[in-house]
């Protein structure tokens, strides 16, 4: 099989690390694979800030839904959605006054930026998840990072159109984390997420189906949430009803409100 | 140098393709180190559709700002952010039910649902653009898509909590288009891109300096648009103040607001 095929086909997230620190060059390769990956119009709406101080990797460790791993990680990334550097270079370039000159209407960064620059950040980002697993090191994203939006600015020095879409930790996996020791987490069968021609919505009958194999093997033994009675009652309220969920929803309102309500000139 | 690296450090976009069809097992590796990707919570927040009607890519090539290369492309996959299955399955669950019992108040999709499904997607998709390169396939990112939702959601039966959030091109390369015969487009300077520990905003001399190389290589002899004399009116002109842009914005807000307002029972 190639390389690359299998390096995709067997990458596990890696939440523990080895006490080992990826080395200057190696870190350099993961950004410079970051920074080769599409564009949008080649504009890099992106930047990655590599967080190296202790104290900050503690404090993200309770900004992101207390995770401790966070901490233990040799490398942490965090990849923004950027458009304050666009928008500061427009300014730079006088570019509301030209508006004024030429009858245009001058716009602020919307909805569609934040969306368009997130998918700068994250194919870049998942460019580097791959070298980094090509290379031997374990990769966890965060997406909590989208939560507390307060405290993840004070932290990281973010202005308002910036916004931070998501954080990779990275390390080396400790022995008994290794891809080959590890067996693949199941995934849903193809036929529910891939469709021809039109989207689909499922049937009673085919949500039975695609939830059967993780009925069997994950629920087998465990417990439902609260007094939850079947998969569905679990999943909401482990994840979309639960209070890291409402504060991502809350974070992601005040973030989106600042983004476009920076005024230039 | 590693295979994977090597991949990753010479892609380029390919727009141009032979007429030559991509196997059905190789479209099957591409859409299996898709869903092999991470996502959060296992949630799989997404859908692909592939388009294999010749008439809705001739659509698409309208919908998504008029680039003909995408009715020639072999195979387009369609990147769908996707909330829609998950509240299906909770409808299914009776999850609505369930939360009046239990004096919770059950909650639709939000933005912050729309961004961590965009992640999941875009993760995804980007494991299909490296596993295609790995196999010699050119492939393109489209943001267009996320224009003129209406039509797309006509084009791909698209229901209210599903956004496409990217579309992708793929086909073999001409022969002039491969990764070894093209000179890589050069990438903004390391050191405005990656920070340490906090973000940094540019001064006036680091953006001339960011910006020099390609003001240098880039616009020599290429004039700038209408009446721009510099750099950033030229791009704000070009992007982000173009028709399309301006169509995104409008497209991504009607599209948002839809999402929130779904009801569910």
């Amino acid at each position: 099989m190639n390389e690359t095929i299998k390096t995709l086909k067997y990458r596990r997230s890696v939440r523990a690390y080895q006490d080992k620190p990826i080395p200057p060059e190696i870190i350099d390769t993961l950004i410079h694979s970051a920074m080769r990956a599409p564009t949008a119009g080649n504009m890099m709406m992106y930047s990655i800030i590599e967080v190296t101080k202790q104290e900050v990797k503690e404090k993200l460790v309770k900004s992101c839904d207390n995770q401790p791993f966070i901490a233990k990680a040799p490398l942490v990334l965090v990849f923004l959605a950027d458009m304050q550097r666009w928008y500061d270079y427009f300014t730079h370039c006088k570019v509301p006054q030209y508006c004024k000159d030429h009858e245009l209407t001058f716009r602020g960064p919307q909805e569609s930026d934040l969306l368009l620059a997130s998918c700068d950040a994250l194919i870049a980002a998942q460019s580097a998840v791959i070298a980094a697993e090509a290379l031997g090191i374990g990769s966890c994203y965060i997406g909590d990072i989208m939560e507390n939006i307060e405290t993840q600015r004070e932290l990281l020095g973010l202005p308002m159109n910036v916004f931070p879409i998501t954080m990779i930790c990275f390390g080396y996996p400790k022995s008994d984390q290794a891809p080959e020791k590890r067996k693949l987490i199941s995934r849903f069968p193809q036929q529910y997420i891939h469709f021809h021609d039109k989207y689909k919505q499922l049937s009673a009958e085919e949500f039975e189906d695609m939830y059967s194999e993780t009925l069997e093997t994950r629920y087998k033994t465990r417990k439902f949430l609260g007094e939850a009675t079947n998969l569905g009652q679990h999943y909401y309220l482990m994840k979309t009803g639960s209070d890291y969920s409402h504060e991502m929803v809350r974070s992601v309102k005040v973030a989106l409100e600042d983004w476009k309500k920076t005024q230039f000139d």
